[in-house]
Order: C-alpha cells, then sequence, then structure tokens
C-alpha cells in the first residue's frame, strides 16, 4: 500500500465533503448526529466484538494495564458515546452566526460570519470514544473530519466508521465527511501532518514525545494539546480556609489529568501557618512532598518528605506527589510560574485585591484562576457544552476548544453598490 | 558573526522584555509611541540620509525602480510614518479587556481576558515604514517585537531601531521590547522562523515565494500573507447600474494591490447586456481581457481580447489584464471560486436575496461582499484604525489583521473557595 498516495486520496475526498458539510443546515447536520447515536446503540454487540478482538490483540502484545483500560469498551462506555452525541445536538449552531455589523462612513456595512475551518485532522490515542467524539464535534461544526486513532483500536475504530458513514448517509451528508484512517501504518501521521491542500487544522492529542515530534515536521497549524504543568500559589492575604480546599483538590482529586497542580507555591509571611496544615491532608493520601530547603524546614518531620532538585519546578508527576516552594510574594510566584508552567493552568488564593489583579493579568497561561480548584479548567466546567482538547497554544484557540475553536471568523460586507475612492 | 547564536540572544531579549511590555499600562505604552514620533520628527534629517545610503547601493546594485520607489524616504513618507504613531495611540486599548464572565453551577464565575500574544517576529521588504508601523503596533498591543526587514533598507533601519529604543526607554520600557535585526544574512529569517521557545508568532509580509519557503521550515506559527487572486460574481439578478462601476472599480482603482480584481464571472443570463458595456469602460483604461470561449464571443471587436487559458484563473496579474468567464448561475460561481481563488476577497452583485445570502454563506474566502468593490478589504476600511497585514490564513486572524490579531484570549475565573466533586 502506498501510504502517501492513500492519505492523498483521503485529504482530497474530505476537501471535497467540507464543502457539503460546510453548506448544510443545524437540521441537517443533528439529523446525522441522531442517527450515528441510534446506529451505535442497535450495533452495540457488533462494537464490543470488535473492541474484543482488539483488545486481546493488545493484551498478547503487552499493552500496559492503563492503556488496556482506555482502550476497553464497555456497555456504559458505549451508553456515554451516545449520551454525547445526544449532548452535542442539543447544543447551539455555532455556524453562519453574524456578529458587529457596522456601518462605515463609506458606506459599506462590515462585520464577522462564523464559519467552519474546513478539514479536521485529529491524531489521538488507542480510545474508540474519542472516534464518536471527536467526528459529532467536526459534524456540527460543519467541518470534515480525518481521524486517525491509536492502532491498537482499529477493529473497533473500522467498526464505529461505518457507522458513522451510515449516519451521514441517512441525512443526505457525504459519507468522506468523516474518514478513519483505515491503516496502522505511521506513514500516515507524517502524510496527515504535510498536506496543507488538504487539511486546515491538526489536532493532536496524546504524549509529550508524539506532539514535539509533530511540531518539528508538520505544516499545517495545529492545536496543541501539550502537559499541564500547573500551579497553586498560596499569596500571604489568602484565607486559609479556602486555600486548604483548594490546595488540597487541586492535587488530590484526580493525579492523572493536566489540569492537576503539580506545583504549590506558598508565600513566606504565611507558610509557617499553613503549610503544617496542608501536610496534615496530605498525609492521609500520602502525597509525597519534593520541598525546596525553606519549605523542607518548616515541614521536617513530614513521612514523605523529599529535598527538590530544579527538575521538580519542569515536572508534570501525574502521581501522587507535590512539588513545594516558599516565595517572597507575588512577585516571585508570577516570576517563577511564567519560567516554569506549561501555560495550561494557574490559581492565586488571596483576598488581596490588587494581588487577585496583578496574578489574572501578569501570568501566562490558558486559564488563570482566583480562589479556584485548577481541577476547574475543562470545557464541561467552562460551559463549552463539548471540548475536543485543552490547548496550550496562544494563537486561535487558547484553554478548553469546544464547537467554537472549530470554526472561524471571516469578513462579510453588505454593500449597496459602493466603489473605493 | 555566528547567526543562531546571535537570533538566540535576540530571542531571550524578546522574551524577557516581553514580559514587561505585557505588563505595561496604556499610559506607558501611549508614551512610548509619542515619544518614537517626536524622535523621528527631530531625526528627519538624518533618517533621510541613511535612507540616501540605501538609495545609492540598491541603485548600485541595480535594484529595480519600482522596488527603489518602496525604499524611498520622502518627507512625506515620514510624516506619514509619525501621523501613523499618533492614529495607533489615539486607538483603544485592546489589551486587559474581560468579555464574557458567567456564573457556572459549580459557583466559579469564567470568562476571557485579552492579553498580548508574547513576541512577534516580522519579515518584510525593504521599506522602512513598515519598520515603524510593526514597532506600533506591537507596542500598543502589548506585545515584543522582532523585525526583521529588506538588508536593502538596513542603514535606515538601523536608525529607526535607535528611535524606537529611544522612545522605549523614555517610557521606562525595556528598550529590548522592539529589536530590529541588524544583520542582513539570510540565515537570520532560518532561525527566526525555528525558535518557538522565544517567538510566539510571525507574520511574514513579502512574494509568495518567500511565505511559500517560510511555510516549509517555520516551526513558529504564521499569520501568512499571501496573493489575492480576487473574484466579482455578476449574477442574474445583478443591478448594471451597481455592476458596472463595482467591476470597474474593482479592477482599476489600484492594479497593484491584492485586492483588486483578477477574475470576473458573469451570469450566462445577463452577459449579453453586461459584457459589452462593461467592455466600454474597460477600453478606456486600455484592459486587456483574458475571456473563455463563450465570453470570447459576446466580446469580439473589442481591442485587447485574448483567450483565456487554465493558468488565467489561477494568475494574480497585478497589472491592467482581467480573466472574465461565463457561469450557468450562482452554483458554478462558487464553484469556479472555491476552487480558484487565494480565498482573500470576492464579490457578487446581485438584487436576489437568496443568492447573496448563499454567496456569503458558501464562498470560502476571508471577505466575502455583496454590492461592493472587492477593493474595500482594508483594516482602514474595514475600522481596524491600523493593519499590520491581510491574512489568507482560516486560523486566528482572517483577513485584515489589526491590534486583536496581535492579542490572545485567556480564560479567567473568579472564584469563591469553589473545589471540583
Amino acid at each position: 500500500m502506498d501510504i502517501t498516495n492513500y492519505m492523498q486520496t483521503i485529504g482530497r475526498q474530505a476537501r471535497a465533503a467540507s464543502r457539503a458539510m460546510a453548506r448544510a443546515d443545524s437540521a441537517t447536520r443533528n439529523r446525522a448526529l441522531l442517527l450515528i447515536a441510534e446506529a451505535i446503540e442497535r450495533d452495540a454487540g457488533k462494537l464490543r466484538d470488535a473492541n474484543a478482538r482488539d483488545m486481546e490483540a493488545a493484551a498478547a502484545a503487552g499493552l500496559a494495564p492503563a492503556m488496556l483500560d482506555r482502550l476497553a469498551l464497555s456497555d456504559k462506555a458505549i451508553a456515554t458515546m451516545v449520551e454525547g452525541l445526544r449532548q452535542i445536538v442539543a447544543l447551539p449552531d455555532p455556524i453562519g452566526e453574524i456578529s458587529n455589523m457596522k456601518f462605515r462612513p463609506s458606506g459599506i456595512q462590515v462585520g464577522q460570519m462564523r464559519v467552519p475551518l474546513g478539514v479536521i485532522g485529529i491524531i489521538y490515542e488507542a480510545r474508540p470514544n474519542v472516534t464518536v467524539d471527536a467526528a459529532g464535534l467536526c459534524i456540527k461544526s460543519g467541518n470534515a473530519a480525518i481521524l486517525r486513532g491509536g492502532s491498537e483500536a482499529i477493529h473497533c475504530n473500522r467498526a464505529l466508521a461505518a457507522l458513522v458513514a451510515e449516519g451521514l448517509r441517512g441525512a443526505s451528508l457525504p459519507e468522506q465527511g468523516v474518514q478513519v484512517v483505515e491503516t496502522t501504518d505511521r506513514a500516515a501521521v507524517g502524510a496527515l501532518i504535510t498536506m496543507p491542500e488538504y487539511v486546515d487544522v491538526i489536532v493532536p492529542r496524546g504524549g509529550k514525545g508524539l506532539i514535539a515530534r509533530l511540531m518539528q515536521e508538520a505544516t499545517v497549524p495545529m492545536i496543541k494539546h501539550l502537559d499541564g504543568i500547573c500551579h497553586v500559589y498560596i499569596d500571604a492575604k489568602a484565607d486559609i480556609a479556602k486555600a486548604l480546599p483548594i490546595a488540597m483538590n487541586a492535587k488530590t482529586h484526580r493525579y492523572g489529568t493536566c489540569n492537576t497542580m503539580e506545583t504549590l507555591l506558598v508565600a513566606r509571611a504565611i507558610a509557617p501557618s499553613v503549610l503544617p496544615q496542608l501536610a496534615a491532608l496530605y498525609q492521609t493520601r500520602e502525597v509525597e512532598l519534593r520541598a525546596d530547603p525553606e519549605a523542607l524546614g518548616i515541614l521536617q518531620g513530614y513521612p514523605h518528605l523529599v529535598a527538590a532538585v530544579e527538575e521538580d519546578w519542569r515536572t508534570e508527576y501525574l502521581a501522587p506527589i507535590l512539588a513545594v516552594k516558599i516565595v517572597a510574594g507575588i512577585d516571585e510566584a508570577i516570576e517563577h510560574i511564567n519560567q516554569y508552567s506549561s501555560k495550561h493552568t494557574e490559581a492565586i488564593v488571596t483576598e488581596d485585591y490588587t494581588d487577585a489583579m496583578r496574578f489574572l493579568r501578569e501570568v501566562d497561561s490558558a486559564s488563570v484562576m482566583v480562589n479556584a480548584s485548577t481541577r476547574f479548567a475543562d470545557g464541561f466546567e467552562y460551559g463549552l457544552g463539548a471540548e475536543i482538547g485543552i490547548s496550550n497554544d496562544k494563537l486561535h484557540a487558547r484553554g478548553p476548544v469546544g464547537l467554537e475553536g472549530l470554526t472561524s471568523l471571516k469578513y462579510i460586507v453588505f454593500g449597496h453598490g459602493e466603489i473605493r475612492n
């Protein structure tokens, strides 16, 4: 199989289909989504069979248990996919919205219209539910999609692709509006990210290593989801009754998520009173604390205490481990965050108005919070309704990316025969 | 000189300076702009001397007259630069604007804040005025800038860089907030577009060849200004009294601009009446018409008539030449445009509501117009106040790019101690 040729064909078909997807009205796109949901419910048994084949092969290949867990398609996972599609149907249509139409001195009226991006390439791990979520979001936003899931999920993804195609056909939309790459050859990814003539944006989901490689090779723009080295800063003027639950929740609510706190910064003035109380909470979850020299002094006697090294400030643990550093105040906190964070999510706990406002303005991250847990950085919690990823990028879409992130604003002009002088 | 090292130093300095630029309040940034304007007025003589050195060297090197023309810095050009800076001062500050703050069921209040992008790299031709315009827009929007102008303007750009630095210093902003690349080595461009750790976005201005090369090599995202293959479509239901001046203005108002019409599409039903009248107008300006077979028949006898070939539908003439094609109606017009246009600007002339709405919605270009000349696609005409370029990209900024295009929206959360359950 000539992979470049195969991917070029997929790309050309996607570009052609994208016009019909963009033209389709809300009712048509929603109808396709509902038909896909029905087909998935109807064929749940077949999907579980396909998934069983993937699971067997993956287990035989020695896939790690955490990866097997993501690959598994339970009854509950199928029900969640179907429910997810119905939730997307219920969201308002982002396409065609016209805003800011203003008359200009020349007589023309200028504003913007929200339109689909065109063709979206999504590269993701072996998680079959992402196939359906991503297809759903792209259809709703009037885009064509090329989906490249982890090769371990290939049987299940092929089965899902057939159901998505059935739904599109049923709504008189082109089947090629959503295409699943049917080869597990890695060269397919290399082709996908270097055909800007057919693909308008790549949404990569997956490890830091994969994304670093894509960044080197891609000529198609990307909406990247990188790591989350998130900070909570407990200011000298913090309300301890807020600081304790926020610092506890941000670290221990879930260890494996990208909006989990990895480094805690504490103002020198409040550290002797807040740190021992926090340590007592962390001890109940056996959280290891990697502390700078000053914090080590305050925390002596804590059973899971380690001296922090430079590398700790740059590490996303995704585990019950927390780096702890004492800072002089807001300036040093902001300086540390802007140097070490992955620009994902940071929070300050304070009752001081000026410190709160400075933190919001000066911390250069996608989400910046006052007196709330970093765990809220999420499309559902923000009210986007659904999310295709969380962007660490600054251009186009920053933070949780919902339907709007899959659209673009073009200028439109209502004229009355005006010419330029 | 080790160019990579030199550019890395420039990048590191820009990143460091970008924090102070972002933190600075409106008054400080405006003060820097006014000081630069004053310094340029004061040193106009020195600037003209520096420019004279550039002009001499360029003439000796045999630079084309059109390029020499762009390189020249007349008294009028200096006055325009100064006036441009004062206009930028008068624009509202885009930075810090907070929008859409909404309470969520969890109790947090979520919205967005407009912030600078960080460090902007601008690559442009030998036009000294762009140095000042670009510096002005970046300072106003709280960004640090790295400016790489055409090597022929190096003396003048160095002189301008000194005045920009003086203005920044005078406002207590870091001099390195705006840096002009002081080497004419082309390797500097290669380094600039491959240091995402220091540069957040590249704005390339210049020929299609340059930008195609940058697209292959850049790992920093770009806001690209490509060519303008713009169309006017005269619909069967057009008002001829509007169609004639629009088609005349879109082609002949200025030949060398990217928003000039290059292909005229005419609905079959109206072609026999509209084309001969239009030809009479074009004849006054000796516009060459490259017509498809059907239009050739209608236009026979026109003195500057040529049979169009496939290549004509893809050509940006930037000259008194126009491709002309007869189409069956709106469907064929949209199909032709989406296939051949450079996604810059297209206009329909029609009195038909449905055709107008379909054209607006279905034509996939940065600016889409009804009953107006394509020449209006411009930051000033759209009311953006100033423009750093016109983007053919779909992500982030589309069409004329003003101050907002140099900013990003981050999420901000006002909490009251909320944690996630």
